[in-house]
């Protein structure tokens, strides 16, 4: 890698395409200096964002395109009509040239991942990609995956998840050795889908050096931080994650609303406000926003659509941390070691999340 | 139904036994006069615990037995062990008797639905039982199933979960034709599995007077109250409320700990109290207490094994509102109406969660 990460970002991303992009990508570069940009999109759109940072224009490089991923193309669409050609694509393909060490695009997830996967290809090994993204805990942080990059998966797809989540927790958290966990509905041997057993079995028998298998973890063990690496399909995943994103709103309005009911609870909210800022601060989805998406190629990360420039930002952190710690070399170097999931077959259904 | 509602209680089931069932039926028959109960398990422990509630003894009848399922039970231990004995098995076999509307029990999960499946046998049309709970959302309620009765099953099923969801949800919350979504990863039509994707359909071409299939609900739309129904396979179903309940705990850990750590906060804390004493009774798990059993010829409540006294009062008053409202009628009723469900292959499978 040289000097500088090299990042190439998606512009026209997300539901504020360069609006929020760049002035993310700015306070991004703020944060981490030594990082280049390569910027894909209408560069109509793009040179007046770009003039308001002039920080960020020098160390940038606009590549103009027309062509735009849209928030509702399936990836079928996406791939017929912006192969090539669309912002997204060319983030990504400017990976695979070599060009940038990572990308990040807030574009909508399916045709994110199908592009990814259909320019990149996945690593030896691996059938299908995965997004994994940092769950927070109690505890600290957690990585889950897979959140819906690919639906369904046998035993050997699960163990890949396995093998390529602790490689990522292991640069993100710093561990030589995270924990790992699969999803289950219950914590005894007996229960949950074959595949999941299987994979546990196969987990225990391989003893890998780089994770330590600790067994099924329930829906609420991921929030109490019962495993570095939680691990499952990406339908129960994405159940999974949007069931406790929704909850968390769900519990915040509840105060909100129990709090504005009454003279006294406002009164004391003025007393308590540091608090509730401390707690607005840890349930914050922009400080987690950035999903990566795993098992190809090149790392590409996926940043919500919805966020904003700040949002926009951790995305862009997470693919500098992806970059500079080489998490795709010590991905290949891992699954290599192994090759437990070198035998995996295509049993599952295609990426479509 | 004769005119009083006559609940049998398993009084050995849960974390504690009669020391929590005892006085929880206390608490129901204090709310609900018109309750008889029969109470199956060590006269021993029930005796001394009934003492000490004078107006619940005299509506009870007190059935001996020695054996009782123990929470470690897997559901073919249980069955070889407590099958025709036990008294989780007599609780059941009262409502199969004819002699109580409707049982209760806070033993396992799993021994409860096999013991509940054996006994009382599925409905006509229905191959498989389903768990069904109360959601708590920021619209009021929703009730979500199935939550971990069965794992997996084809669009059949989730046909007849819905109808028997519809039915439920009514009951207790009084709709004629309520609203059912399907859970799924995508409000596209692309997006999930083949089987919900065919379960759409089918919902759609059969156009069911009693509920109105409003489409899919993605994992954050249940607590937003998206849908009166939430129909999905145990697993999912599972993760989704164990993601759902771990996070509404971390939130409120989360915001104790914002308070705790400044002095300001805990004046403020002491002004809002109020609020906060709102919010806790909002999210109180004893409040929801009280899972259904469907799909049987016969209605048995879960309670949570954990639960206390006024928890499992809840879970009794569940089970009182079933039986008063003929629940067991009205799903035969739909069932029959339109026989949708009768073409369900058993391709899933068993129940062991």
């Amino acid at each position: 890698m040289p000097q500088k990460v090299r990042i190439a970002l998606d512009a026209m991303g997300g539901d504020f395409g360069a609006s929020v992009v760049i002035p993310g990508a700015a306070i991004a570069l703020g944060r981490r200096p030594d990082t280049e940009f390569l910027l894909f999109g209408d560069s109509a759109k793009i040179a007046p964002q770009l003039d308001q940072h002039p920080r960020l224009k020098a160390v940038s490089r606009v590549i103009h395109t027309d062509v735009a991923v849209s928030n509702d193309d399936k990836p079928s669409q996406a791939l017929r009509r912006g192969r090539k050609t669309s912002s997204m694509w060319l983030a990504i393909e400017a990976v695979k040239k070599g060009e940038a060490d990572v990308a990040v695009s807030a574009g909508n997830t399916g045709a994110l991942v199908a592009m990814a996967r259909f320019c990149l290809r996945t690593l030896d090994g691996i059938d299908r990609p995965a997004l994994a993204a940092i769950w927070p805990t109690t505890r600290g942080e957690s990585v889950v995956l897979d959140l819906g990059a690919t639906i369904g998966g046998d035993a050997h797809h699960l163990v890949a998840l396995s093998v390529m989540g602790s490689a990522l927790a292991s640069v993100l958290f710093g561990k030589p050795k995270p924990t790992v966990g699969l999803l289950n509905i219950g914590v005894e041997e007996m229960k949950g889908h074959e595949e999941i057993r299987e994979a546990a079995e196969q987990l225990r028998a391989m003893n890998l050096p780089q994770l330590d298998y600790i067994g099924f973890v329930e829906g609420d063990g991921i929030g109490k931080g019962a495993a570095d690496v939680v691990v499952t399909e990406g339908f129960s995943g994405n159940i999974a994650l949007k069931a406790a994103e929704g909850t968390a709103r769900q519990v915040t309005e509840f105060l909100r609303g129990a709090i504005q009911a009454s003279l006294m609870a406002r009164i004391g909210y003025l007393f308590a406000r540091g608090a509730f800022a401390a707690l607005r601060a840890r349930l914050d989805p922009r400080r987690s926003n950035g999903s990566v998406v795993l098992g190809l190629k090149g790392i590409v990360v996926k940043s919500h659509g919805g966020t904003d420039a700040e949002g926009f930002a951790s995305a862009v952190r997470v693919g500098y941390e992806m970059a500079r710690c080489d998490l795709l070399t010590k991905i290949n170097q891992t699954l290599n070691r192994d090759g437990g999931a070198s035998a995996s077959e295509p049993v599952a259904q295609e990426a479509v999340s």
